[in-house]
Formats: C-alpha cells, sequence, structure tokens
C-alpha cells in the first residue's frame, strides 16, 4: 500500500487548511487526497503538494473509498456525517464537540492517552484546544503525583473562534477603535479589540460556560481520572493565534517547583 | 476654614491628572491646589475648575503650606520627598510602593480598612491596583466566612504603567502590527500588542514577579490577615484601561455562590 487515502472535511476552514499544511509538513503518506466542505464552498480549489484539487461538496457518498477523515466542521454536520463515514469503514478523527464525552468514543491527546484510540469504533474525538495544552503539561505530573485540584483560568486567542470572520472582527475592531469610532460586535458577544470577554460559548445551568465546562469533563476523560476537582474560567482576549493559561494545581503529595520542572523538560511535547 | 491646601505631586502624570478629575467631580473643599511635578513639567499650566494654575517643580520647600499632598510619583521620588512634607505638617497620601509595607505607615482602601488611617504619622499608603480591587470584594466575604487562600490570575491593562509611554506603545505597536511591520518593544519587555505578557515588573529569587509578590503582602496588610496563603500570576493584556481578575477563594467554611452574591451585593463599590 502506497499510502491512505484521506479526506478533509471542512477544508476551506482555518483548522481544514492547518490539517493539509501538517500532512504536507509530515510528508503524510497518501494515496489520494479529497477536500470536502459545504456546498457554498463546493468548487473552489486548493494546492495540496503542488497539486490542484477542486474542492467537493460534502455528501454521505463522499466517504466511500476513504481509509481517513479529519473532520473540522460544526458540531451538528460531524454528527451527521461522522457516523455515515464511520459506517464505510472510514476512521473519522473529529475535532468537533459531537462526541468527545460519548462513552463509545475514544478522546484522545497522543501525548497523554495515545493507547485509547485502540477500542475506536470508528470516530475519534479530539479535545478543546485549550484542554489539550493543559493536559500535555499536567499528565505526565499526575502520573508521578496524582493530582486533586486544578484551577485554570485562560487567555483564549480569537483564533479559538475557528473562523476567518473572527480573526477579522479583531482586525477590524483595532482600526475603528484607533481611529476613534464605534465597534458593532458580529462574532463575538462584545467588543473584542482592546477588550477581555469571560465569556466564551453560551453558560450552563451551572454557571459555567460551555466552554469551561468542556475542560472540566475533557481533562476527566482523557487523564482516566473522574475524581480530580476542577474549576476553569475561561477568558478571550484580543490576540489573533496562541492560548495562554495559568494553571494551578494540587498533587496528593508536596511537589517542588524543581521537581515539576524536571519531570516537563524530561517529556516531549510538554 | 474654607478648605484644604490641596497638593498633587505628579500633577502631569496619567494618575496626577485622574487625581484632579476626581477633586472636581466630588467638589473637594480647597482653599488652594498647587500643581507640582520634576523639573522637566515645571512651567506647563494646566486647568483646574476653570482656573489655569502653573506647575511648580518638587522641591522641600513646596510643602511648608499644605495640608494634604497626593503623591504619584516614581517610588525613590518619593521616599525622598514624602518625609519631608510629613514633617512639615503635611499628610501625605502615596500611590507609589515605597512605604506600603512600612509598618508604620497605614495601607488603606477606604472599603476596607478606613479606620487604619487613625495610626498615620503623616504618611497613609495606597496599595498596588490589582490588590485594591481584590480586597474591595474580597473584604466583606472574609468578614462573614473568613478566607484561607486566594488564588488570583489577572489580566492587567497597560494604563497601570502610569504613563502615558505605555498607552503609545499599545498603540503604535498595534498599527505597526496591522500594517504588517516589525515592533520593537521600549516600554514592555515584549511585544504587548496582541500578545499577552505573565511578567510584570522584575522577578524576584522566589519565583514570583514583584508585582505578583504586592498583591500577596498587600492584601494580608490591608486585611489584617496575615496567614491566608495567597498566590498571584500577573498577566499584561493588550486593553488600554481596566484589570480583571480571576479569583479563587476558599472560606473556612462552606459558602454558596448565591450567599456570596447576596453579600456583594449589599456592599458598596464591590
Amino acid at each position: 500500500m502506497k499510502g491512505y487515502r484521506v479526506a478533509i472535511v471542512g477544508a476551506t476552514g482555518l483548522v481544514g487548511q492547518e490539517f493539509i499544511k501538517v500532512l504536507e509538513q509530515r510528508n503524510f503518506p497518501m494515496e489520494s487526497i479529497s477536500l470536502l466542505a459545504s456546498d457554498r464552498s463546493a468548487g473552489k480549489r486548493m494546492f495540496v503538494t503542488h497539486q490542484e484539487i477542486e474542492v467537493k461538496e460534502t455528501v454521505p457518498e463522499s466517504f466511500r473509498e476513504i481509509d481517513i477523515a479529519l473532520f473540522s466542521v460544526p458540531a451538528e454536520t460531524s454528527k451527521y456525517f461522522s457516523p455515515i463515514a464511520a459506517q464505510s469503514g472510514t476512521v473519522v478523527i473529529d475535532n468537533s464537540a459531537a462526541f468527545r464525552m460519548t462513552p463509545t468514543v475514544p478522546l484522545v491527546v497522543p501525548e497523554v492517552n495515545a493507547e485509547d484510540i485502540k477500542w475506536h469504533k470508528g470516530i475519534i474525538a479530539n479535545p478543546n484546544c485549550s484542554t489539550i495544552q493543559m493536559v500535555v503539561a499536567l499528565y505526565p505530573l499526575h502520573k508521578v503525583n496524582p493530582i486533586k485540584r486544578i484551577i485554570v483560568d485562560t487567555y483564549q486567542s480569537v483564533s479559538g473562534m475557528r473562523s476567518t470572520a473572527a480573526i477579522e472582527e479583531l482586525t477590524t475592531q483595532t482600526k475603528q477603535v484607533l481611529d476613534g469610532q464605534g465597534t458593532i460586535p458580529h462574532v463575538f458577544p462584545h467588543q473584542i479589540a482592546f477588550n477581555i470577554l469571560p465569556e466564551i460559548d453560551v453558560f450552563l445551568d451551572n454557571g459555567y460556560t460551555r466552554e469551561e465546562w468542556k475542560m472540566v469533563e475533557e481533562t476527566r476523560k482523557i487523564m482516566h481520572a473522574d475524581d480530580i476537582a476542577i474549576s476553569a474560567t475561561c477568558a478571550r482576549v484580543p490576540v489573533f493565534t496562541g492560548h495562554s493559561e495559568a494553571v494551578h494545581v494540587e498533587f496528593s503529595r508536596p511537589m517542588s517547583p524543581e521537581d515539576a520542572r524536571h519531570i516537563l523538560t524530561q517529556t516531549p511535547g510538554a
């Protein structure tokens, strides 16, 4: 076999384009690549490893001859197409929140729980961006000295919205403020230029936002540690790319900063 | 007596101008107002309640006929002039870090420990900006249910640098980034435009920055609670004015969010 037949679902989006870039950089063994998107983007042409490829509309038949499909689409779209793809023998790696907390779907961060892909039934979910970077740093410490409590406050960039419209809104509003003009929010609930928004996604009945609650639930699932007490406060900041986090951890036993630093320097990716 | 003879020391600075604005808004009873600054700013003319006043250089003799002096100058300048002013009978209210942790100087947030001004010996210090807003919110809760532990992560605006140069640096760098140009940091240690800097003031030997350690020490002094465990992470964010904080508190006894909200809504200023 020369390589895998790969599909990118949501190919024209911010994350879809990043999928393509990473596949190219890693020289991922591909026999073919299909670029799939909504009907709005169908017909666009994109380059993958110097080859021009037409974007096709995603339809149930799109997955017939596909080994691996990388999904980055809204959760509702993934909920519809991922099971269809899995049914036809495709391994789906889904970037949305659609299946993350489904007990039969592994939620995987390769640096933490790569072995969980063994029990997949066609769909493998990957977590929220702010969860990923936190568990990569915390898991090597947790293995040595089990974590009892996590308090995390985030500084999340607009790229986390996974839309070019979010990037444009920060750019546009920033220019408007510098020009002394008013701003009108579209993508974000309030002005994001020169402002901090402690509100990412909707508020749940428990008082947390959905983004915050994702960090709680997903961290427990990935680290196989249902009893860790976790509180997250997620804030959007006027930064284009790159999430920052202040993470406070209580371990089972005392741990010196030196020991923690030593463990982290020994850990690839952390 | 018609009113107080007031001096603003550092009158041309960001905070000095704010002092003047607040005195005007409150209709503070003043017999006279002296505007003092460094020799660089001496000779400038500013308006206070429709009266044009010349800024004078601060010299030891400046305080001879002054009842109250509001200082917002670098700590070294305050260390020199505040005791001189106090000696000549002036009550100094100092915005710098010069005397905050001096045992004989009260460190006061009116909403929290106004009674501490009773034992002043000529100098009254006011705390770091990020400390003030935190203790105003925490003290009414602490009175009801003593606080054992505080974890705070901040999102501090560039106005906290108390210099127009900091505001200008955010403006200039933002334009440069939008124009695709590089930036050169002057006021901040790294680019502040579209960036988060987890570094405010210098790093101390204990691993905290001086800004973070101020929050620890000043909070304990203001709340008269030396045994509260406090950890602060201070980050500068690309926002012009207004500090935000995520504050996590452990009380002596369980406290429901409803109870906490009820107490805070009953508290002026909180």
